[in-house]
């Protein structure tokens, strides 16, 4: 296949993690972009890249329309932008009928998303948001292990992102990610839950199949000066009675990408943390602890399907970010050879972006009413 | 000195381990009590425990009253008989003017705990509520790094302590513990939150020196026909801005004793885990984390007072106990020479044990109204 | 019962632990003792520990002899002095008749060695080496895992004990126990080895029950000046096909007491340390690891019966001496009431440290002939 | 740059890290290839691989005269074949004046060694062995730990390979790896020692610069009817006096891919594990261990530079893999701007290779010798 990018000029970093992880697959090639708005910065990158230069597009607009126009154009794009982008950017392709790849978070606000769930199911379009952790092999035998009922019903979540990088003031001291992730302007309504705590409720959804009835958040900005918050403490009530505390900080002194959870049922738990990928902590009632490893024994075909190295041998993130692509390149050309989109593999949607927003959108509205209970069931998609 | 104790008869386990932590104190010998309601089993016990007949006594009331009218009276009392006894036979004690150790919880309401605090303190008696967790000289290290200042100050507390001994309904299957935990009327208003949430709140208190300004807790009975929550998840607000979660559970299976607290500050963070007790994480704002062992480098002189066996041989539960009942009777043997209750040595006292109760209770007033956010300053004292 | 002590005067360290532990089973009272060859410091330390001073002796000698006459005398002797002192000390209590507990190393030579042994073999007595990192709950349990066969036949044993004690030369800066133990008059022939290589001798025979056939030993003193090792690496041949690599070194920054073992074997594995004894791993063939915990699930009745605290509950060192100690007490009741050697329970004997003092000479032997393989068979008892 | 490709037919797995990792550098691009000796799946190959049908080849010797021959050849070639057969292709390619990239173990015999480190130096060529655990950032580190003299001098040195894949008779039951691994025809001498022995080998030479002087090596078949040892217990005496135990095993039941050392000298400590890369444990003498991460605090430019993903974000073996190309063909780069082969970047050379092959040879030799002490220098190159 054949794919497109946005973003991803001189000095951009994501961008070339979804390359990498595209290249890791063998499932499609580059041939068309929009790197950057400055044309000699845009012919540099397609240069390095080994774009041809009558792919190169000055904006994504143009870019939608031509690659949609040609008889060997694009299979699908890669959204690899500033948030405030993503909306529009997203709907000009999905517009085209071509299908996108987005970072996260999705949008802005929950009827731009929603939005976009509307049109990509109308136009029969694949739309991922790369929720690239869901790709880990562990994290799928985690929901693996949930959806066969070995966890019995799930009665209590424990979930959490801690980081340290916005623990001082460094949006002052040039960093560059921190001035825009703390300014309502490019970040929106919400710094650590948008960013982060996004990560933790789709990391739970996607594993355990909860969904949220009422939500409590405390947002509270420890920095001085910054307008937005930098730690949430979040208490969930999911339908059906369970129950789950979410964390995600950034300024916890010594952590760096520590997502985690613990999702504790009425036969079994499990534990598992980002920063050691591989190794999920499996205990059934009466039993002792099981570690399980990625490539070994007592793994499902689920898990073992992801696997890029044997046991042993870390494959790391840039692997997770190959696995959510292969699911999604797969579905695209199983949607072109069968011309139907039922039955896609698995990988992050438009609607798990949407409920990410709604999300971020229920916890700021707690925390504004002193962290009251609000009712924040996910949009009805 | 010289010490009594009300129970420990055959077949009770807490009595033993207050027993053997004071043994290994040397500081105090075992000489008379009221071991059992039953004349032989008080006087088996007495028997096996080398206390001469005639200090045995058939009620916790005679027992007091003799003891304080004896010249070679009990120094203090030992209280480890359930519950709902506590209030009682402590206040016995005191107004016979004989210092008391009690186990936890204190008692079941506050009034009741802050007559026993009122009632010590104008006796001039030392009353210490066995919190045995602070004891351990980690916990100690813990709580001077921050006094002195090296967190700055402390945003972010995250506490838990999952145990999973209640996952199913032993209380039918003939575990007597789980019998009494489980009634209203032998343990309170609070299953989880009382026996180990109560942990929780002492050990951050302790080590943080904060003070909870509002609480939103969600208690929850899992395992059906139970009249008291198994788990709680409780978010609070602390005087100051700094925020908190705290998570007990009896329900969280392959979790046996997990008290553990993290606490994240401006300057540093600090993570301590109970079942392993001799490691303390600390780590610097812009450092690696560095590992602080029991007795290893880097520590300071409370730390190193605690330490009964040298770096890297794990002097464990009985030694934690055993540091709170050092502190106690020598803050006894001093008030004793010195004739005054000033600087005792540092214990958990039943002003923690009146604090505790009164975060129970205001766990389960903000639960009954729906998890709302409720005042829950510490009670005045 | 009753016992004695050698040792145990103001300043010493060792004793106080072998007295927490008897006093941990409640199986014994201190009733004699010669504590300290001065006369001031024997009675002082006799009134702190409630000796009456009819029971203190000024010589170990006249203590074996006036506590045999004694219709009430001692039912066992601690012989907790240094090390040149055990064999003879130890030999007028066997004389007497008196039953032996003795710290390790047991003795200086082989020929003593198996004339403690057979002394206590003909006179129908009991004699503990204290060895009592045999006593701690996880460690019992690694050797009923490999005697009933669940480990297969042991194929590759990988053991260590690294400190960092004297990875300087804390001799010449008033380190009163590096001085003895480098001092070959007073600690021997060896230094690591002697210390704390015979513990790895000891555990690894304790749990897989091997035949040391030959061995490869490389002492190397690396702190110029000291005349003993501080540092050995042991290569072992067990009779039957197992082979080994034991690594006991006192140079090794970082590291506290890190007794460790590995045992592979043809069906199962297992890994244990003494630093977190509470944690055993073990991985059959086939399946993933299973962290087996004290008093956790998984385990049998012999892990179950030394467990002093609930799961979770650190008991800590002081615990597993306990265990040894309630081991040997019963054993001694055993005999007295059946007037019988046989059956004892399992504690560590004199048979155990006489293949101690073998193994220490073996290492020398070898690291003399340039680490050249030297027949090591244990002693013939 | 253009590279070329000597094995990965459909099947293969090696030769798709080789390539993922040169993908990851973005630094060369596939162009040439003989993918296999069948000429349908050398075509299949290079379509999937994008390689144009003129530049495949029937055999490695017309690759290696055609490529030199052109004007536009490639710059190096990756030889991904069986280790038989590494010598003879790695030849070829030298002797038309092209860069070498070839799997470990490098060759069968120690002058093939020594005629390939002579032949590359002759004619000014860069041969990597891709002993690709050196490109993990925190390997590098620790090597500048050792080389900047943080540790002092090396006194001892423990590593391991532990796997189990080989724990029984696999090679009976269609394992084709395990198959030519245990056949003397197809993996040489050695099967334990030369496939992940030299891991060993190469790792702390790397990390140390320690020259190893003595070498007793036990090489033990414990899978009946294998021709060749699955277990080695390998005892070393360096030049200067250093001592190291290296355990590589196959048959070490639950353990993956365990490659792990640990570095005690006069200052400091360090220690890594293969399976957990992005940690490295170092103690300071006197202070606490510090926990370093990749990308975290505490790393110098060394590790900062070889980090693809931020802190927390684990990179993986790929990652690894991708360090040593882009050092590779950074150093290429170099030389032919500069038209030197001075100071090329760290990568693993062809003289680590023959230092590996000595190696091999030298445990055999020993563990011929019923495990005597051999002189075992590496080889002077």
């Amino acid at each position: 296949m054949k794919y497109g990018l946005i973003g991803g000029g001189p000095g951009s970093f994501i961008a070339g993690v979804h390359r990498a992880a595209i290249d890791m697959t063998r499932a499609a090639d580059l041939v068309a972009g929009c790197f950057s708005r400055k044309a000699e910065k845009n012919r540099t990158a397609a240069s390095s890249l080994g774009v041809a230069f009558d792919r190169i597009y000055a904006s994504y607009s143009e870019m939608a329309e031509r690659e949609a126009a040609r008889e060997d154009g694009i299979d699908f794009v890669v959204v690899a932008t500033p948030n405030s982008t993503h909306y529009t950017m997203s709907r000009a392709f999905l517009e085209q009928g071509i299908d996108v790849s987005c970072d996260k978070p999705l949008c802005f606000t929950v009827d731009e998303a929603l939005d976009l769930v509307r049109t990509a199911r109308d136009k029969g379009l694949f739309f991922m948001v790369t929720y690239a952790y869901t790709g880990y092999p562990l994290v799928r035998h985690a929901r693996e292990l949930v959806r066969s009922g070995q966890l019995g019903d799930v009665r209590v979540v424990i979930a959490e992102y801690p980081q340290d990088w916005l623990a001082d003031r460094v949006e002052d001291q040039g960093n560059v990610q921190a001035q825009w992730r703390t300014d309502p302007a490019q970040a929106g309504i919400s710094c650590c839950v948008g960013d982060i705590g996004t990560h933790v409720e789709n990391m739970v959804h996607f594993v355990t199949g909860l969904e949220i009835e009422k939500i409590s958040a405390t947002l509270t900005t420890f920095v001085k000066g910054r307008p937005l918050e930098d730690n949430a403490l979040i208490a969930i009530k999911y339908k059906g009675g369970a129950v789950g505390h979410y964390w995600p900080s950034q300024v916890a002194i010594g952590r760096e990408n520590g997502l985690a959870f613990r999702v504790y049922g009425t036969e079994a738990s499990l534990e598992w943390e980002q920063e050691t990928p591989d190794v999920l902590k499996f205990t059934k009632k009466g039993h002792p602890l099981t570690i399980l490893t990625r490539g070994g024994p007592g793994l499902g075909p689920e898990a073992t399907r992801w696997t890029r190295l044997p046991a042993g041998h870390p494959d790391g993130l840039f692997a997770a970010w190959a696995n959510i692509y292969e699911a999604y390149c797969n579905s695209l050309k199983n949607k072109i050879r069968k011309k139907t989109c039922d039955e896609p593999e698995v990988f992050p949607t438009v609607a798990d972006g949407a409920r990410g927003v709604k999300f971020v959108h229920d916890c700021v509205k707690s925390n504004r009413a002193d962290s009251a209970w609000v009712d924040a069931a996910a949009p009805v998609l």
